[in-house]
């Protein structure tokens, strides 16, 4: 089997469609890890799991519900993407621990502890204080390393990442961001915490979303690639992938919601500001899931041989899968 | 495989704890179908699976959650019980049909579509007129024949029952009531129905239930295991079964709650009266799980074979959990 060629994206929240799910298929993609939830209770949570079993219903030629690694396997044979479900918020546990036992049997597969704010359990890298682990969230990360939801820390803040890469039991992720070393931006991330990644087990699944690139969506094709080449020299070529953060299809008026939900009356604007306030240009080379070929040969083109491109691809991301996503 | 024997409830309802769950085990009870929602919304229903997850997770050397058939051989062969779910009434779903899948996720296996009373989807056994199947009905038992969520007409009116085992295109059960030829509740169930199970591949649990035998508490075992042989003469021994209605260490506040729920504001005593509200006394050769041999004993007097006996004791549920408890 080494040498299979998965390919994985570790976050995408679009607004989903049959044209997209056919633009999956197009770009060869045997798996996503699709945000199902920013600011829903768990209600609205299984409200969202409805609409995707009405996808999985009208679309099974296109897509499925993947719960584990050999279902991207299958997803690879059978020419269909595999759908796995995220949360970028606890919201939907509200503050109750036995949901995430609920919530993984429905599906769930990754879980943040924060979304910018402090959480109940840790906090967002937007607040001026960090707690670090709360006594909850140190509750609750046990629960997830038992019963096999994945800890995410894309949006969390510097100290409280440090301590879930620490008091985990399992490895954890940031699905999403890439280092500030190449990209100050609040989202990205410390060496201190690409180095506990990489020591772990972890992973880091690197952005295209123009706020987390070098030059935002003026950022190059192979600045881009450089930086996971640099990337791979501190932290290791076995723990790092792609978490596209791919926002597809939707209105400006989506990104307002992500950013503001229910905490506040007032704009907030993120990672945006008021003369742009939407949702920003994506680079040309990365628009959609049929331009995966082009980070694949923009991987190639900095060095990257065929087989670590492969990892970087989705092969690291299916190992971790099928070491992540159940009890052990 | 033939020679095997399983012992299998179709229908309990108990003041869960450790010393009932041990008494499974005394009992070789090695499934069995529970209630968890009698009027219960769909987060009501949620914290009582995270009660179950507690059970499970504080007594995994008895009880396990099972799903499908070969949890019960699993359950056998580790000197454990399975544990099924289903609801008395169809209120755990709302008025949300995409429920119905996500309640099977969560491991429901049993739905009634009445719990006496008129429903969004069928007429219950104590109205006075009885609509059939509704329109939602027949889109809620498409789906929970799409699913592999049984449906379960116990608490049901004659034609109700009648429509619904003609419209379903899967076999249907009445989970725990007895024949009203033999003790003429309103609970008990007409010849038609009987026929009708029998000729679908349905199935029928008898009810030790004091309210639904004939002279309540006073009943015979020999009555009843000869109540179960004429039966078996009008619908064959392939389509019956046991389904206790074991109602066990519950106080007679509980038995109120089953009956009225929050849908009057008056009492209403159901199967019993004001002068007798309360659970009925069990009949002496039935009080708990350590029962069921007395009842393997019963049929083997009234002139069952071994082989039949063994269908009646559980290997029929069996055969009904292999085929019913999931997609075609």
């Amino acid at each position: 089997m080494s040498n299979m060629s998965y390919r994985i994206d570790g976050l995408q929240y679009a607004n989903w469609s049959e044209e997209i799910f056919k633009q999956m298929r197009e770009g060869g993609v045997d798996a996503v890890h699709v945000t199902i939830a920013y600011h829903e209770n768990f209600r609205e949570t299984v409200a969202n799991i409805e609409q995707w079993n009405g996808f999985f219903e009208q679309f099974p030629e296109l897509i499925f519900h993947g719960k584990t690694g050999d279902d991207v396997r299958l997803a690879h044979e059978t020419n269909r993407t595999a759908i796995f479900y995220g949360f970028q918020n606890p919201s939907p546990m509200e503050d109750d621990i036995r949901l995430v036992e609920i919530l993984h049997t429905l599906g769930a597969r990754f879980m943040q502890l924060t979304y910018n704010n402090q959480s109940l359990l840790a906090t967002g890298c937007y607040e001026e204080n960090d707690t670090g682990i709360t006594r909850m969230g140190k509750q609750v990360i046990e629960e997830m390393n038992r019963v096999g939801l994945v800890v995410d820390m894309s949006h969390s803040a510097e100290q409280s990442t440090l301590e879930a890469i620490e008091f985990s039991a399992r490895p954890i992720v940031v699905s999403h961001a890439n280092p500030n070393f190449w990209a100050p931006a609040l989202r990205n991330k410390s060496n201190a915490i690409l180095k506990g990644l990489g020591e772990t087990g972890g992973m880091l699944g690197f952005s295209m979303y123009p706020h987390h690139l070098k030059g935002k969506g003026d950022c190059s094709l192979q600045s881009f690639c450089q930086m996971i080449a640099n990337c791979a020299d501190k932290m290791g070529v076995d723990n790092i992938g792609i978490g596209s953060d791919l926002c597809q299809d939707h209105p400006d008026s989506v990104v307002e919601w992500m950013r503001v939900g229910r905490w506040t009356k007032k704009i907030d604007y993120g990672e945006g500001s008021a003369s742009n306030a939407g949702f920003p240009d994506m680079p040309p080379w990365f628009n959609d899931n049929r331009d995966f070929s082009n980070v694949e040969q923009g991987l190639l083109e900095v060095g990257f041989d065929t087989q670590d491109t492969a990892k970087i691809m989705g092969n690291n991301w299916l190992s971790f899968f099928d070491e992540n996503f159940g009890p052990k």
